[in-house]
């Protein structure tokens, strides 16, 4: 397509970290990272670093009782000197504020899209996603290392046995990844300094067999036109793939 | 395109109100709804009902003090018995849902897409949308309403000499309307009996020029792909065309 | 009585909106206004535009479970735009303001006067207020406004087999209307300007026959001797049967 | 009057504490009840034992800056075993309710009723009525009891020069009580046992000449007719006569 | 010990108030001092006056069901005119500070640290600490009155057959007192005037057979050593065989 | 002395992870451990995990302004999945719990002890402690470790000519460990097992110079005398010694 033409053409350009424009940033799934959580992970890319836990329970909300059906929920947070600045706990504010809603909604909706609620049955799993450092795709991240940290929730499920097969409720694999249009040129993988200045910022989760769970561009800056899009996709889609190669790595070693 | 001759095939589906699946509710744009606000309008887009209120004020919010630029933002809020069952009411839960910070961001993100804040000025306009009466596309509503009033307001901005040109400060419209997948069946403008059960439901804001300013797709229920998204953005395409032309229609009248 | 001819004498004032002192402003009762609620009702008085909603539910509170009795409450709202001024939405701030406590009271109040709670059963009603846009007298229009709600809410609710009988669980009518003290003459039915210089500033709410449910005189400007106070009661008496009329009509027609 | 007749033969009613209809409960008032506040009472109302402090400061809330004029302000609040059952602490639950916020407005009302703003200058008295002990009439208690309070602090404000005349400042007395109708009988200072079995519940605040500051009359389980308010008000002012004697007496002494 | 020593060549020192370093102030102790709790003391040390109730309830916390064992909790507030500045309302606030938080917690484990939680079996004792004037040491202040609220509410619940035997259920006696390093010498309860330059500051809760139940000592200013600590506790121990002495005196007293 | 022969004894005890009653649990020190704070520090004693990162920012509080004093502040919390059980997070359930209240506080006072607030100037340093796995002693990490973190951020503060010298600021050094009395037996450093049983339980935060800065002691579960409190004491010394050179060893270290 000539929209992967022109996004090889671009690729000439070298971005601040050396990278072309269709590069991922390293990678690295740390499984088992602290003892205690059923699902324990810490994952990075470059310099975003995010904690993601994922809790098994054996209760779900009350809304979901008697469904026969389980839930999966999620909350995002970012610790007080992720940031270059300080910014200021949620729990001194004594109010959680819109970007957290938003992220935290974000991941639960991309884990739910993978997972099968019956074969769940009335379980709760709860991801927890707290952001250490923060350089650029933090939601994205906790998407990306939330999964491996339910799939090892519903693997522990598993052997203790809370449910019958991990596998089963885990339909498929789900990773994300950010993309955006830098003065003009579509790029993957944003850290800060390309993210503030990004004219559209896009933000995909993709299956392991590649279709969408969930698409959020955004161009407050510049609309963004369908070819566009289309670019923005076909690196979106490249980045996940690369991710999902990573967690299916990091899966497959022994915890 | 295949895709628009899938669609034009798909059309002959009759929908439970009668429209075939590329058929947009009727819109009705209310000018100068109330007395007051610099811009005060109701939009219904078939049972839905949002009152959307422009508040222009001379000063900006403090982190944008001495910057020469303006800024919009936005608030959204559903009236207890908008829907059908009771909904209590933050104020009294002492807290703002993750649902209402999310549209609100939302359609903030949306306006400041088509303002030139240099144009404005150290100025700032608030958004309110309030729901009166719920039927799906609460958010899509809100956006193509708030448009509207937000156009009011920047004419009595300029009336008032508060500001040198309204229409330079308004680049573009903007629109929004509501697409889904509901058994396999990609819909223009779903009520809500038609997206509580969507497998896949996107939100789609346009300029007038027909770029994106927002694409919001989530698919918790079954993924989508490539093709699929090309469907539901040319549908979107389609009804964003028509709801402008019905802003456009409504700002020609005298208010 | 003397007071009565004060009054008619007064009465050749012209107040700024061409009443005379016991003119009420215009009324207009609109039942059915959204499509979900038991009860939906938009009352307008002059300026005034106040959204009433009832929503019968099967549950009482929990301190009134085994009673026997039911339940009526109230919660009062503006929206941000209803004033000249924005006022920030109660949601934001986090907490409800006292206005709003004292209003929310004062109509719960009003209501339970003159409903049956052991005809009505264990059932509860929770009448909604929003303030759309105000010009003085929000308060009472919203009692005037709810009782319609509230009387059609009960008819729903025989209709539909939940109570057995609607004119026995709302023994008698109530309305309500303010009456002030403007420049040492005693008025009816102040709008906004009016009240913000009132001296004395009284909300009275009357049954059908004529008894008080509630009073509710202020004097922070200047205190009011037994005479005017008989004075402002029968001007309330006046407004009260204009009103209560006005409700009587508005219930006749068919929904 | 028949109204005054009919009361006097009622007068026969002997009441559970031994008192006639018309009769108040010992009131005793203890000024400089602790030490720092500039005015500090303790007012005891029959069991009912309220804190009142008054305190003085030489600013007023923002949007009263530079007009020349003063502000009172109250808070009232009951202490957690100030009744019967334990009341869960309000900075507990994180919000205030509406009781606590009607009666706050209604104290700081009846008070700013009686001060000359002009006289007062740019100061503001905050009043504080903390319930010890809860037997009924705690709001009119704190007014009465606030008044003296209130005395205390301008006559502190004149000796240390804050401001130039404490009496022309404080331009009436003021004091309230309640009166209610039991059992069809209209009664005067309700304990708690009186008050939870009022058809009819008023508190009326009542100038040193006899006016009325504040009425609020409410009547959730029989509505009045102008000849009970009659009887109502006549037992009010005559109350209200004994407190202002008792807040004189109490004033005459050295502090 | 040559540190009692020390303390008595320092007892040479006379204090503002005239006590040498190892005197107590006056302590008075005021059972049943308001009517309807089952336990409440006015202490008042020095100019330090609090209200402790104890209130008995037959319920214990959710996580405490079915465990056969009771549960003592605290509350301790502070009124705002207690302080020689105002200081804010919590419950306006919205939140409860820090200071509150951790007073409140250590008033709970001093008078845990005394109670049979099997002897009290599945009843709740809420202590509720407030401070109506504040002159240095309301703290311990606070845990030496709540001992003789909670002795008082046990023998209620004896005498009302809730509980078999108070003296079983309370092992020991418990009291409070501040100790404190001013200038350099180790004094006994401090008042708000040297508490307030102290280097070193200390809370000594102890038993009546003259055991630690708490040790709190915070040296901001100026760090103490181990001699300095001896020192210190000598003073508290002398201190609080004075305060129980008093606790016992009030409690042989009839109610 | 006796007490510590006694406790020399008690070494023969071998605890549930192979340590005697005086060893200290593994402790590792990790500075720089994120990039972007001034001081970053990650502390694990045992399986107990804290990331303690120092804020200097060039304002102080309001209150302190225009003092020429610095000030430093500490906020400590836990992530949810810390501890075995999730906890809810602070910011959801929109309050600061007690327990989070008094360690932030102990941390503050702790970390003030050592510094001179002159040498400062008006600078502020911000700790914050988030518990990233909790196996006891999470609040004696979080200063022994916080101290390292404030070190290194004010040697960034020299570096950067914020102040003059790192050094005259720092006055002294600070540690903390957790002592307690397990079944009678005084130990050193109690992991989550041993605290939850333990009798007395004590933290104390001393200095280089082996003065003390805060002993905190409570004896919910038995009392403790003076003996006892002498071996816990020598305990905490010990330990106190270790942590302080293994303070010193990594700052030592190059950054």
């Amino acid at each position: 397509m000539a929209a992967i033409q022109d996004m090889l053409n671009q690729s000439q350009i070298i971005r601040p970290d050396g990278r072309t424009v269709d590069d991922l940033r390293p990678v690295k799934i740390t499984r088992g990272w602290t003892d205690v959580p059923e699902g324990s992970v810490l994952i990075e890319c470059g310099n975003t670093r995010v904690m993601c836990t994922a809790t098994f329970t054996s209760t779900v909300p009350r809304w979901r009782k008697e469904s026969g059906l389980g839930w999966v929920t999620a909350e995002y947070s970012m610790l007080p000197r992720a940031t270059s600045d300080r910014t200021d706990r949620e729990s001194v504010r004594g109010k959680i504020g819109g970007r957290t809603h938003e992220i935290s909604r974000l991941i639960g909706r991309c884990l739910r899209g993978v997972v099968d609620m019956k074969a769940l049955g009335e379980h709760q799993i709860q991801i927890d996603c707290d952001v250490l450092q923060a350089d650029g795709g933090t939601r994205t991240a906790s998407i990306t290392g939330a999964y491996v940290a339910l799939a090892d929730a519903l693997s522990w499920a598993e052997k203790n046995h809370r449910i019958r097969n991990a596998k089963k409720v885990l339909k498929e694999q789900v990773s994300a990844v950010s993309v955006g249009v830098i003065d003009g040129t579509p790029m993957l993988d944003l850290p800060y300094v390309e993210d503030s200045k990004a004219m559209t910022d896009m933000n995909v989760a993709m299956t392991g067999s590649g279709a969408f769970i969930e698409i959020q561009g955004t161009a407050e800056h510049r609309p963004f036109n369908r070819e566009e899009l289309g670019t923005l996709l076909d690196l979106a889609t490249k980045g996940n793939k690369a991710l999902q190669k990573a967690q299916r790595q990091a899966l497959e070693q022994a915890l």
